[in-house]
Protein backbone atom coordinates (compact mmCIF):
# COMPACT_ATOMS: atom_id res chain seq x y z
CA UNK A 1 0.00 0.00 0.00
CA UNK A 2 1.20 3.74 -0.80
CA UNK A 3 1.77 5.94 2.29
CA UNK A 4 -1.84 8.01 2.54
CA UNK A 5 -1.95 11.25 2.00
CA UNK A 6 -4.31 11.59 4.91
CA UNK A 7 -6.41 9.68 7.51
CA UNK A 8 -9.79 9.34 8.24
CA UNK A 9 -10.74 9.12 11.68
CA UNK A 10 -14.59 8.60 13.27
CA UNK A 11 -13.73 8.19 17.04
CA UNK A 12 -16.81 8.33 19.05
CA UNK A 13 -17.59 6.43 22.73
CA UNK A 14 -17.36 3.03 21.84
CA UNK A 15 -15.23 2.52 18.79
CA UNK A 16 -13.04 4.09 16.62
CA UNK A 17 -12.76 3.67 12.91
CA UNK A 18 -9.83 4.87 10.90
CA UNK A 19 -9.78 4.89 6.96
CA UNK A 20 -5.76 5.18 5.64
CA UNK A 21 -7.15 8.26 1.96
CA UNK A 22 -5.52 9.09 -1.32
CA UNK A 23 -5.60 13.11 -1.82
CA UNK A 24 -8.33 12.21 -4.24
CA UNK A 25 -10.92 10.74 -1.60
CA UNK A 26 -10.00 6.93 -2.32
CA UNK A 27 -10.24 4.48 0.56
CA UNK A 28 -6.64 2.75 0.30
CA UNK A 29 -6.92 0.81 4.02
CA UNK A 30 -9.84 0.71 6.98
CA UNK A 31 -9.61 -0.56 10.16
CA UNK A 32 -11.63 -0.50 13.18
CA UNK A 33 -10.89 -1.01 16.52
CA UNK A 34 -13.22 -0.71 19.92
CA UNK A 35 -10.62 2.08 21.70
CA UNK A 36 -13.58 4.15 21.94
CA UNK A 37 -12.88 7.81 24.00
CA UNK A 38 -15.26 6.94 26.08
CA UNK A 39 -12.52 4.45 27.57
CA UNK A 40 -9.73 6.88 27.18
CA UNK A 41 -7.71 9.07 30.12
CA UNK A 42 -7.01 12.31 28.13
CA UNK A 43 -3.04 11.22 27.68
CA UNK A 44 -3.95 7.99 26.12
CA UNK A 45 -5.64 9.30 22.56
CA UNK A 46 -2.13 9.83 21.13
CA UNK A 47 -0.12 6.84 21.91
CA UNK A 48 -3.74 5.10 21.03
CA UNK A 49 -3.66 6.59 17.68
CA UNK A 50 0.03 5.96 17.13
CA UNK A 51 -0.64 2.15 17.82
CA UNK A 52 -4.15 1.73 15.50
CA UNK A 53 -2.31 3.85 12.66
CA UNK A 54 1.60 2.68 12.88
CA UNK A 55 1.64 1.44 9.04
CA UNK A 56 0.29 4.57 8.13
CA UNK A 57 1.95 6.89 9.90
CA UNK A 58 5.53 5.89 8.87
CA UNK A 59 8.17 8.55 9.79
CA UNK A 60 6.81 11.43 9.48
CA UNK A 61 3.42 12.86 9.90
CA UNK A 62 0.19 12.02 8.17
CA UNK A 63 -2.59 14.73 8.32
CA UNK A 64 -5.49 13.63 10.44
CA UNK A 65 -9.53 14.38 10.57
CA UNK A 66 -11.28 13.35 12.96
CA UNK A 67 -15.07 13.85 13.99
CA UNK A 68 -17.20 12.51 16.87
CA UNK A 69 -17.08 12.36 20.45
CA UNK A 70 -13.31 13.06 20.46
CA UNK A 71 -14.23 16.29 20.23
CA UNK A 72 -16.15 16.74 23.56
CA UNK A 73 -14.71 18.23 26.62
CA UNK A 74 -13.82 14.82 27.77
CA UNK A 75 -12.08 13.58 24.57
CA UNK A 76 -8.92 14.28 23.20
CA UNK A 77 -8.84 18.09 22.53
CA UNK A 78 -12.08 20.11 23.05
CA UNK A 79 -13.77 20.99 19.69
CA UNK A 80 -16.26 23.73 20.57
CA UNK A 81 -20.06 23.47 19.19
CA UNK A 82 -20.52 25.68 15.76
CA UNK A 83 -24.38 27.41 16.63
CA UNK A 84 -27.05 26.52 14.02
CA UNK A 85 -28.07 27.59 11.97
CA UNK A 86 -24.50 27.16 9.69
CA UNK A 87 -23.43 24.88 7.38
CA UNK A 88 -22.76 21.34 9.11
CA UNK A 89 -18.84 21.71 8.25
CA UNK A 90 -17.94 24.46 10.58
CA UNK A 91 -15.08 26.40 8.41
CA UNK A 92 -12.69 26.18 11.50
CA UNK A 93 -11.43 22.77 12.61
CA UNK A 94 -9.77 22.06 16.11
CA UNK A 95 -6.30 21.60 16.26
CA UNK A 96 -5.63 19.07 18.77
CA UNK A 97 -2.31 19.98 20.63
CA UNK A 98 0.67 17.37 20.38
CA UNK A 99 3.25 16.09 18.14
CA UNK A 100 0.62 14.75 15.51
CA UNK A 101 -0.78 16.64 12.72
CA UNK A 102 -4.35 15.99 13.87
CA UNK A 103 -7.70 18.03 13.49
CA UNK A 104 -11.24 17.63 15.09
CA UNK A 105 -14.28 18.28 13.63
CA UNK A 106 -16.71 20.70 15.55
CA UNK A 107 -19.97 19.29 16.55
CA UNK A 108 -23.25 21.35 16.16
CA UNK A 109 -25.38 23.35 19.11
CA UNK A 110 -28.62 24.93 19.08
CA UNK A 111 -29.16 27.06 22.16
CA UNK A 112 -33.19 26.79 22.52
CA UNK A 113 -34.26 24.12 22.90
CA UNK A 114 -30.81 23.28 23.85
CA UNK A 115 -29.61 20.51 22.16
CA UNK A 116 -26.26 18.86 21.08
CA UNK A 117 -24.60 16.74 18.06
CA UNK A 118 -20.90 15.85 17.34
CA UNK A 119 -20.21 13.25 14.57
CA UNK A 120 -23.54 13.66 13.05
CA UNK A 121 -22.77 17.00 11.61
CA UNK A 122 -20.48 15.27 9.48
CA UNK A 123 -22.47 12.77 8.20
CA UNK A 124 -25.15 15.75 7.34
CA UNK A 125 -21.91 17.46 5.21
CA UNK A 126 -21.10 13.64 4.02
CA UNK A 127 -24.76 13.15 3.02
CA UNK A 128 -24.84 17.07 1.15
CA UNK A 129 -21.54 16.35 -0.77
CA UNK A 130 -23.25 12.77 -2.38
CA UNK A 131 -26.66 14.75 -2.98
CA UNK A 132 -25.89 17.93 -3.81
CA UNK A 133 -28.31 20.64 -3.57
CA UNK A 134 -30.60 18.42 -1.03
CA UNK A 135 -33.39 20.22 0.65
CA UNK A 136 -35.24 18.34 3.52
CA UNK A 137 -35.13 16.32 6.77
CA UNK A 138 -31.98 14.29 7.60
CA UNK A 139 -32.89 11.69 10.47
CA UNK A 140 -30.05 10.11 11.73
CA UNK A 141 -31.29 6.94 14.25
CA UNK A 142 -29.57 5.90 17.40
CA UNK A 143 -28.52 6.42 21.14
CA UNK A 144 -29.44 9.66 20.34
CA UNK A 145 -31.64 10.16 17.33
CA UNK A 146 -31.05 13.76 15.66
CA UNK A 147 -33.78 15.10 13.31
CA UNK A 148 -32.21 17.78 11.11
CA UNK A 149 -33.77 20.61 8.60
CA UNK A 150 -31.32 21.32 6.44
CA UNK A 151 -31.90 23.96 3.89
CA UNK A 152 -29.23 25.64 1.22
CA UNK A 153 -26.63 23.89 3.10
CA UNK A 154 -27.04 24.93 6.40
CA UNK A 155 -28.61 22.81 9.16
CA UNK A 156 -31.64 25.19 10.32
CA UNK A 157 -32.27 23.54 13.44
CA UNK A 158 -32.10 20.08 14.85
CA UNK A 159 -33.49 17.83 17.67
CA UNK A 160 -32.44 14.60 19.61
CA UNK A 161 -34.04 12.21 21.10
CA UNK A 162 -33.10 9.63 23.53
CA UNK A 163 -34.99 6.57 21.66
CA UNK A 164 -32.15 3.95 21.58
CA UNK A 165 -31.04 4.80 25.12
CA UNK A 166 -34.41 4.55 26.15
CA UNK A 167 -34.98 1.11 24.76
CA UNK A 168 -31.74 -0.30 26.05
CA UNK A 169 -32.38 0.97 29.51
CA UNK A 170 -35.86 0.24 29.65
CA UNK A 171 -35.08 -3.30 29.02
CA UNK A 172 -32.14 -4.06 30.83
CA UNK A 173 -33.01 -2.08 34.18
CA UNK A 174 -36.34 -2.02 34.79
CA UNK A 175 -39.40 -5.18 35.26
CA UNK A 176 -39.49 -5.04 31.63
CA UNK A 177 -36.43 -6.66 31.48
CA UNK A 178 -37.99 -10.03 32.32
CA UNK A 179 -40.27 -9.62 29.25
CA UNK A 180 -37.87 -8.45 26.75
CA UNK A 181 -35.57 -10.82 25.05
CA UNK A 182 -32.28 -9.96 23.38
CA UNK A 183 -33.22 -11.03 19.81
CA UNK A 184 -36.64 -12.04 18.10
CA UNK A 185 -38.99 -9.82 16.06
CA UNK A 186 -42.03 -9.64 14.86
CA UNK A 187 -42.90 -6.97 12.21
CA UNK A 188 -46.92 -6.91 13.27
CA UNK A 189 -45.85 -5.82 16.72
CA UNK A 190 -43.52 -3.07 15.82
CA UNK A 191 -45.77 -1.69 13.44
CA UNK A 192 -48.99 -1.81 16.03
CA UNK A 193 -46.59 -0.01 18.79
CA UNK A 194 -45.51 2.19 16.36
CA UNK A 195 -49.09 3.23 15.50
CA UNK A 196 -50.27 3.21 18.80
CA UNK A 197 -48.07 5.96 20.28
CA UNK A 198 -47.77 7.94 17.21
CA UNK A 199 -51.75 8.33 16.43
CA UNK A 200 -51.89 9.14 20.78
CA UNK A 201 -48.07 9.90 21.99
CA UNK A 202 -49.91 10.56 25.66
CA UNK A 203 -50.38 6.42 25.22
CA UNK A 204 -46.65 5.98 25.50
CA UNK A 205 -46.58 6.17 29.68
CA UNK A 206 -49.64 3.61 30.26
CA UNK A 207 -48.54 1.43 27.12
CA UNK A 208 -44.86 0.32 28.61
CA UNK A 209 -46.23 -1.95 31.36
CA UNK A 210 -48.91 -3.24 29.38
CA UNK A 211 -45.85 -5.06 28.03
CA UNK A 212 -44.89 -6.68 31.27
CA UNK A 213 -48.72 -7.57 32.07
CA UNK A 214 -49.36 -9.06 28.57
CA UNK A 215 -46.25 -11.81 30.08
CA UNK A 216 -47.18 -12.22 33.01
CA UNK A 217 -51.41 -12.71 31.98
CA UNK A 218 -51.32 -13.95 28.82
CA UNK A 219 -47.50 -15.30 28.32
CA UNK A 220 -46.97 -13.06 25.35
CA UNK A 221 -44.13 -13.97 22.58
CA UNK A 222 -41.12 -12.06 23.99
CA UNK A 223 -40.43 -11.19 20.29
CA UNK A 224 -43.74 -9.50 20.29
CA UNK A 225 -42.48 -7.69 23.43
CA UNK A 226 -39.36 -6.82 22.06
CA UNK A 227 -40.56 -5.35 19.18
CA UNK A 228 -43.40 -3.67 20.28
CA UNK A 229 -41.15 -2.13 22.76
CA UNK A 230 -39.50 -1.14 19.89
CA UNK A 231 -42.58 0.49 18.09
CA UNK A 232 -43.79 2.21 20.87
CA UNK A 233 -40.49 4.52 21.25
CA UNK A 234 -40.17 4.92 17.35
CA UNK A 235 -43.93 5.89 17.19
CA UNK A 236 -43.57 8.49 19.67
CA UNK A 237 -40.34 9.99 18.32
CA UNK A 238 -42.44 10.38 14.96
CA UNK A 239 -44.96 11.61 16.82
CA UNK A 240 -42.68 14.17 18.76
CA UNK A 241 -40.69 14.74 15.48
CA UNK A 242 -43.68 15.40 13.00
CA UNK A 243 -43.44 19.13 12.88
CA UNK A 244 -39.95 18.07 11.26
CA UNK A 245 -40.66 15.48 8.89
CA UNK A 246 -44.75 16.17 7.98
CA UNK A 247 -44.51 17.27 4.01
CA UNK A 248 -40.56 16.91 3.95
CA UNK A 249 -38.25 15.56 1.63
CA UNK A 250 -36.91 12.62 4.39
CA UNK A 251 -33.24 11.24 4.39
CA UNK A 252 -32.90 8.82 6.95
CA UNK A 253 -28.53 8.09 7.13
CA UNK A 254 -28.29 4.92 9.02
CA UNK A 255 -26.95 1.37 9.13
CA UNK A 256 -28.89 -1.76 8.50
CA UNK A 257 -31.85 -2.59 10.81
CA UNK A 258 -32.56 0.42 12.52
CA UNK A 259 -32.80 2.85 9.68
CA UNK A 260 -34.88 -0.01 7.65
CA UNK A 261 -37.25 0.56 10.87
CA UNK A 262 -37.44 4.12 10.60
CA UNK A 263 -38.22 3.81 6.51
CA UNK A 264 -40.84 1.55 7.34
CA UNK A 265 -42.62 3.43 9.84
CA UNK A 266 -42.35 6.52 8.22
CA UNK A 267 -43.89 5.06 4.72
CA UNK A 268 -46.61 3.84 6.34
CA UNK A 269 -47.48 7.57 7.35
CA UNK A 270 -47.57 8.10 3.60
CA UNK A 271 -44.60 9.74 3.99
CA UNK A 272 -41.43 8.32 1.80
CA UNK A 273 -37.73 8.35 3.21
CA UNK A 274 -34.36 7.89 1.30
CA UNK A 275 -32.09 5.52 3.26
CA UNK A 276 -28.71 6.41 3.16
CA UNK A 277 -25.41 4.17 3.89
CA UNK A 278 -24.46 6.11 7.68
CA UNK A 279 -20.22 4.85 6.96
CA UNK A 280 -20.79 6.38 3.02
CA UNK A 281 -21.90 9.21 4.75
CA UNK A 282 -19.68 9.63 7.55
CA UNK A 283 -16.00 8.95 4.92
CA UNK A 284 -17.88 11.77 2.49
CA UNK A 285 -18.29 14.66 5.22
CA UNK A 286 -14.62 13.87 6.44
CA UNK A 287 -13.44 13.94 3.26
CA UNK A 288 -15.22 17.38 2.34
CA UNK A 289 -13.89 18.59 5.07
CA UNK A 290 -10.03 17.78 4.58
CA UNK A 291 -10.74 19.16 0.89
CA UNK A 292 -11.88 22.15 2.93
CA UNK A 293 -9.06 22.25 4.58
CA UNK A 294 -6.44 21.87 1.98
CA UNK A 295 -7.92 24.51 -0.25
CA UNK A 296 -7.79 27.04 2.52
CA UNK B 1 -46.90 -6.80 75.42
CA UNK B 2 -49.47 -9.08 75.27
CA UNK B 3 -49.28 -12.07 72.49
CA UNK B 4 -50.46 -10.80 69.35
CA UNK B 5 -54.21 -11.85 68.19
CA UNK B 6 -52.73 -11.58 64.31
CA UNK B 7 -49.64 -10.24 62.51
CA UNK B 8 -50.09 -8.00 59.38
CA UNK B 9 -47.67 -7.98 56.80
CA UNK B 10 -46.94 -5.86 53.73
CA UNK B 11 -44.10 -8.13 52.26
CA UNK B 12 -42.64 -6.14 49.36
CA UNK B 13 -39.89 -6.56 46.10
CA UNK B 14 -37.46 -4.95 48.46
CA UNK B 15 -38.94 -4.97 52.05
CA UNK B 16 -40.99 -6.68 54.83
CA UNK B 17 -42.93 -4.75 57.15
CA UNK B 18 -45.18 -6.21 60.04
CA UNK B 19 -47.18 -5.10 62.60
CA UNK B 20 -48.22 -6.99 65.59
CA UNK B 21 -51.94 -6.58 65.67
CA UNK B 22 -55.10 -6.91 68.45
CA UNK B 23 -58.09 -8.50 67.18
CA UNK B 24 -59.90 -5.06 67.43
CA UNK B 25 -57.23 -3.36 64.75
CA UNK B 26 -54.78 -1.79 67.20
CA UNK B 27 -50.94 -1.81 66.59
CA UNK B 28 -49.23 -3.68 69.06
CA UNK B 29 -45.48 -3.49 68.01
CA UNK B 30 -44.43 -2.69 64.35
CA UNK B 31 -41.10 -3.58 62.75
CA UNK B 32 -39.51 -3.09 58.63
CA UNK B 33 -36.13 -5.08 57.46
CA UNK B 34 -35.11 -5.27 54.16
CA UNK B 35 -35.49 -9.15 53.80
CA UNK B 36 -38.38 -7.76 50.27
CA UNK B 37 -39.12 -10.78 48.31
CA UNK B 38 -36.76 -10.05 45.44
CA UNK B 39 -33.89 -11.19 47.39
CA UNK B 40 -35.10 -14.63 49.03
CA UNK B 41 -35.06 -18.22 47.86
CA UNK B 42 -38.84 -19.58 47.74
CA UNK B 43 -37.58 -22.16 50.86
CA UNK B 44 -36.27 -19.04 52.81
CA UNK B 45 -39.61 -16.72 53.52
CA UNK B 46 -41.19 -19.30 56.75
CA UNK B 47 -37.30 -19.19 57.83
CA UNK B 48 -37.40 -15.29 57.53
CA UNK B 49 -40.69 -14.66 58.91
CA UNK B 50 -40.16 -16.74 61.83
CA UNK B 51 -36.77 -15.07 62.95
CA UNK B 52 -38.39 -11.69 62.28
CA UNK B 53 -41.45 -12.08 64.28
CA UNK B 54 -40.19 -15.01 66.71
CA UNK B 55 -41.10 -12.68 70.03
CA UNK B 56 -44.61 -12.10 68.55
CA UNK B 57 -45.08 -16.01 67.26
CA UNK B 58 -44.06 -17.64 70.70
CA UNK B 59 -44.87 -21.26 71.08
CA UNK B 60 -48.76 -21.55 69.38
CA UNK B 61 -49.58 -20.52 65.54
CA UNK B 62 -50.36 -16.88 65.25
CA UNK B 63 -52.63 -16.36 62.19
CA UNK B 64 -51.20 -13.94 59.55
CA UNK B 65 -52.47 -11.87 56.89
CA UNK B 66 -50.12 -10.85 53.80
CA UNK B 67 -50.04 -8.58 51.18
CA UNK B 68 -47.73 -7.73 48.23
CA UNK B 69 -45.35 -9.34 45.57
CA UNK B 70 -44.99 -12.01 48.02
CA UNK B 71 -48.15 -13.41 46.41
CA UNK B 72 -46.14 -13.41 43.35
CA UNK B 73 -45.16 -16.40 40.80
CA UNK B 74 -42.10 -16.08 42.49
CA UNK B 75 -42.69 -15.36 45.85
CA UNK B 76 -43.33 -17.19 48.94
CA UNK B 77 -46.93 -18.67 47.35
CA UNK B 78 -48.76 -17.79 44.03
CA UNK B 79 -52.14 -15.65 45.04
CA UNK B 80 -53.51 -16.11 41.87
CA UNK B 81 -55.10 -12.29 40.32
CA UNK B 82 -58.70 -11.80 40.40
CA UNK B 83 -60.20 -10.38 37.58
CA UNK B 84 -61.62 -7.05 37.64
CA UNK B 85 -64.67 -5.54 37.91
CA UNK B 86 -64.30 -7.06 41.29
CA UNK B 87 -63.75 -5.99 45.21
CA UNK B 88 -60.54 -5.01 46.37
CA UNK B 89 -60.55 -7.50 48.52
CA UNK B 90 -61.13 -11.08 47.14
CA UNK B 91 -63.33 -13.01 48.98
CA UNK B 92 -61.05 -15.64 49.12
CA UNK B 93 -57.08 -15.29 50.18
CA UNK B 94 -54.71 -17.67 49.50
CA UNK B 95 -53.40 -19.97 52.24
CA UNK B 96 -49.23 -20.52 52.43
CA UNK B 97 -48.09 -24.22 52.31
CA UNK B 98 -46.13 -25.13 55.68
CA UNK B 99 -46.62 -24.82 59.30
CA UNK B 100 -47.25 -21.18 59.67
CA UNK B 101 -51.02 -20.01 59.86
CA UNK B 102 -50.27 -17.66 56.97
CA UNK B 103 -52.61 -15.92 53.98
CA UNK B 104 -52.05 -13.81 51.20
CA UNK B 105 -54.25 -11.22 49.63
CA UNK B 106 -54.88 -12.08 45.60
CA UNK B 107 -53.66 -8.74 43.49
CA UNK B 108 -55.74 -7.69 41.05
CA UNK B 109 -55.79 -8.57 36.91
CA UNK B 110 -57.11 -6.63 33.90
CA UNK B 111 -57.18 -8.58 30.43
CA UNK B 112 -57.24 -5.63 28.44
CA UNK B 113 -55.57 -3.63 28.33
CA UNK B 114 -53.39 -6.24 30.43
CA UNK B 115 -52.12 -4.82 33.55
CA UNK B 116 -51.81 -6.36 37.13
CA UNK B 117 -51.02 -4.99 40.50
CA UNK B 118 -50.28 -6.66 44.11
CA UNK B 119 -50.24 -4.73 47.15
CA UNK B 120 -52.31 -1.67 45.90
CA UNK B 121 -55.69 -3.49 46.20
CA UNK B 122 -55.15 -3.76 49.42
CA UNK B 123 -54.05 0.02 50.07
CA UNK B 124 -57.37 0.76 48.02
CA UNK B 125 -59.33 -1.63 50.37
CA UNK B 126 -57.91 0.44 53.62
CA UNK B 127 -58.96 3.77 51.80
CA UNK B 128 -62.55 2.75 51.04
CA UNK B 129 -62.55 1.61 55.32
CA UNK B 130 -61.34 4.69 56.24
CA UNK B 131 -63.62 6.45 53.58
CA UNK B 132 -66.81 4.26 53.32
CA UNK B 133 -69.34 4.77 50.23
CA UNK B 134 -66.01 6.61 48.50
CA UNK B 135 -66.74 6.76 44.59
CA UNK B 136 -63.91 8.34 42.09
CA UNK B 137 -60.64 7.54 41.30
CA UNK B 138 -57.17 6.65 43.41
CA UNK B 139 -53.85 7.56 42.67
CA UNK B 140 -51.33 5.03 44.22
CA UNK B 141 -47.86 6.78 43.02
CA UNK B 142 -44.40 4.59 43.03
CA UNK B 143 -42.22 2.80 40.90
CA UNK B 144 -45.39 1.34 38.68
CA UNK B 145 -47.55 4.17 39.82
CA UNK B 146 -51.71 2.93 39.19
CA UNK B 147 -55.02 4.54 38.70
CA UNK B 148 -57.78 2.93 39.72
CA UNK B 149 -61.64 3.77 39.18
CA UNK B 150 -63.46 2.61 42.28
CA UNK B 151 -67.44 3.03 42.04
CA UNK B 152 -69.86 1.09 44.36
CA UNK B 153 -67.04 -0.71 46.50
CA UNK B 154 -65.55 -2.31 43.24
CA UNK B 155 -62.22 -1.51 40.90
CA UNK B 156 -64.16 -1.24 37.49
CA UNK B 157 -61.06 -0.76 35.97
CA UNK B 158 -57.24 0.11 36.42
CA UNK B 159 -53.95 1.62 34.59
CA UNK B 160 -50.16 1.33 35.55
CA UNK B 161 -47.35 3.93 34.81
CA UNK B 162 -43.79 2.77 35.29
CA UNK B 163 -42.71 6.30 36.19
CA UNK B 164 -41.14 5.66 39.46
CA UNK B 165 -38.72 3.53 37.45
CA UNK B 166 -38.03 5.15 34.55
CA UNK B 167 -37.13 8.38 36.17
CA UNK B 168 -34.41 5.67 37.96
CA UNK B 169 -33.73 4.02 34.47
CA UNK B 170 -33.49 7.51 33.17
CA UNK B 171 -31.01 8.77 35.61
CA UNK B 172 -29.02 6.38 36.35
CA UNK B 173 -28.59 4.23 33.31
CA UNK B 174 -28.51 6.39 30.19
CA UNK B 175 -26.50 10.02 29.26
CA UNK B 176 -28.45 12.23 31.61
CA UNK B 177 -26.84 10.29 34.66
CA UNK B 178 -24.02 12.85 34.10
CA UNK B 179 -26.57 15.67 35.01
CA UNK B 180 -28.87 14.29 37.51
CA UNK B 181 -27.74 14.56 41.08
CA UNK B 182 -29.17 11.99 44.09
CA UNK B 183 -30.41 14.66 45.97
CA UNK B 184 -32.02 18.83 45.09
CA UNK B 185 -35.16 20.23 44.31
CA UNK B 186 -36.85 23.04 42.20
CA UNK B 187 -40.39 23.37 42.05
CA UNK B 188 -40.20 25.71 39.52
CA UNK B 189 -38.64 23.12 37.13
CA UNK B 190 -41.15 20.42 38.20
CA UNK B 191 -44.02 22.80 37.45
CA UNK B 192 -42.97 23.90 34.21
CA UNK B 193 -41.91 20.34 33.38
CA UNK B 194 -45.13 18.94 34.11
CA UNK B 195 -47.34 21.60 32.26
CA UNK B 196 -45.18 20.84 29.04
CA UNK B 197 -45.55 17.26 29.11
CA UNK B 198 -49.46 16.94 30.50
CA UNK B 199 -50.46 19.91 27.54
CA UNK B 200 -48.25 18.23 24.72
CA UNK B 201 -47.29 14.60 25.71
CA UNK B 202 -45.75 13.93 22.44
CA UNK B 203 -42.71 16.51 23.64
CA UNK B 204 -41.19 14.04 25.95
CA UNK B 205 -39.21 12.16 23.88
CA UNK B 206 -37.88 15.43 22.57
CA UNK B 207 -37.89 16.72 26.08
CA UNK B 208 -35.73 14.37 27.79
CA UNK B 209 -32.31 15.02 25.89
CA UNK B 210 -32.49 18.77 26.41
CA UNK B 211 -31.67 17.92 30.23
CA UNK B 212 -28.34 16.86 28.68
CA UNK B 213 -28.05 19.74 26.41
CA UNK B 214 -29.07 22.51 28.80
CA UNK B 215 -26.23 21.22 31.09
CA UNK B 216 -23.46 20.89 28.84
CA UNK B 217 -24.56 24.24 26.98
CA UNK B 218 -25.82 26.32 30.01
CA UNK B 219 -24.54 24.24 32.96
CA UNK B 220 -27.80 24.14 34.41
CA UNK B 221 -28.04 23.66 37.30
CA UNK B 222 -28.63 19.84 39.14
CA UNK B 223 -31.40 20.59 41.02
CA UNK B 224 -33.00 22.27 38.08
CA UNK B 225 -32.24 19.40 36.02
CA UNK B 226 -33.39 16.54 38.08
CA UNK B 227 -36.96 18.32 39.22
CA UNK B 228 -37.25 19.30 35.21
CA UNK B 229 -37.45 15.44 34.70
CA UNK B 230 -39.72 14.31 37.29
CA UNK B 231 -42.30 16.97 36.22
CA UNK B 232 -41.74 15.75 32.50
CA UNK B 233 -42.33 12.06 33.33
CA UNK B 234 -45.51 13.08 36.11
CA UNK B 235 -46.73 15.40 33.37
CA UNK B 236 -46.65 12.37 31.02
CA UNK B 237 -48.53 10.04 33.30
CA UNK B 238 -51.27 12.69 34.17
CA UNK B 239 -51.56 13.27 30.46
CA UNK B 240 -52.35 9.61 30.00
CA UNK B 241 -54.62 9.17 32.83
CA UNK B 242 -56.48 12.11 32.28
CA UNK B 243 -59.20 10.43 31.07
CA UNK B 244 -59.51 8.59 34.97
CA UNK B 245 -58.93 11.61 36.52
CA UNK B 246 -60.92 14.32 34.72
CA UNK B 247 -63.82 15.66 36.43
CA UNK B 248 -63.70 12.69 39.19
CA UNK B 249 -63.63 12.26 43.09
CA UNK B 250 -59.34 12.09 43.43
CA UNK B 251 -57.76 10.39 45.62
CA UNK B 252 -54.22 9.61 46.24
CA UNK B 253 -53.18 7.32 48.30
CA UNK B 254 -48.77 7.71 49.32
CA UNK B 255 -45.97 8.10 51.65
CA UNK B 256 -45.14 12.14 51.44
CA UNK B 257 -43.12 13.16 49.10
CA UNK B 258 -43.75 11.34 46.24
CA UNK B 259 -47.37 12.06 46.83
CA UNK B 260 -47.62 15.17 47.60
CA UNK B 261 -45.87 16.02 44.22
CA UNK B 262 -48.88 14.35 42.57
CA UNK B 263 -51.25 16.65 44.51
CA UNK B 264 -49.79 19.58 43.57
CA UNK B 265 -49.66 18.61 39.63
CA UNK B 266 -53.29 17.91 40.10
CA UNK B 267 -54.18 21.16 41.86
CA UNK B 268 -52.51 23.25 38.97
CA UNK B 269 -54.81 21.30 36.70
CA UNK B 270 -57.95 22.63 38.51
CA UNK B 271 -58.51 19.24 40.14
CA UNK B 272 -58.31 19.18 43.66
CA UNK B 273 -56.59 15.80 45.20
CA UNK B 274 -57.25 14.07 48.55
CA UNK B 275 -54.08 12.67 49.97
CA UNK B 276 -53.91 9.12 52.04
CA UNK B 277 -51.27 8.21 53.89
CA UNK B 278 -50.13 4.96 52.29
CA UNK B 279 -49.10 3.09 55.45
CA UNK B 280 -52.65 3.13 56.75
CA UNK B 281 -54.58 2.57 54.08
CA UNK B 282 -51.81 -0.76 54.15
CA UNK B 283 -53.36 -1.36 57.62
CA UNK B 284 -56.58 -0.67 57.44
CA UNK B 285 -57.13 -3.10 53.99
CA UNK B 286 -54.93 -6.05 56.13
CA UNK B 287 -57.22 -5.44 59.00
CA UNK B 288 -60.39 -5.67 57.19
CA UNK B 289 -58.85 -8.66 55.13
CA UNK B 290 -58.47 -10.16 58.87
CA UNK B 291 -62.03 -9.35 59.65
CA UNK B 292 -63.58 -10.56 56.67
CA UNK B 293 -61.66 -13.88 57.02
CA UNK B 294 -62.55 -14.29 61.10
CA UNK B 295 -66.16 -13.49 60.00
CA UNK B 296 -66.53 -16.19 57.45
Amino acid sequence: MSRPDWIALDWGTTHLRAWAMSASGTVLDERVSDRGMGRLDPDEFEPVLREACADWLGEGGVPMIACGMVGARQGWAEAAYAPVPCPPLSPALTAVPGRLDAWIIPGLSQSDPADVMRGEETQIAGFLALNPGWDGVLCLPGSHSKWAHVSAGEVVSFRSFMTGELFAALSAHTVLRHSIPAEGWDEAAFDAGVAETLSRPERLAAALFTIRAADILHGQDGAQARSRLSGLLIGAELAAAKPYWLGQQIGVIGAGGLASLYVRALGAQGAPATQANATAATLAGLTAAWKKRTQA
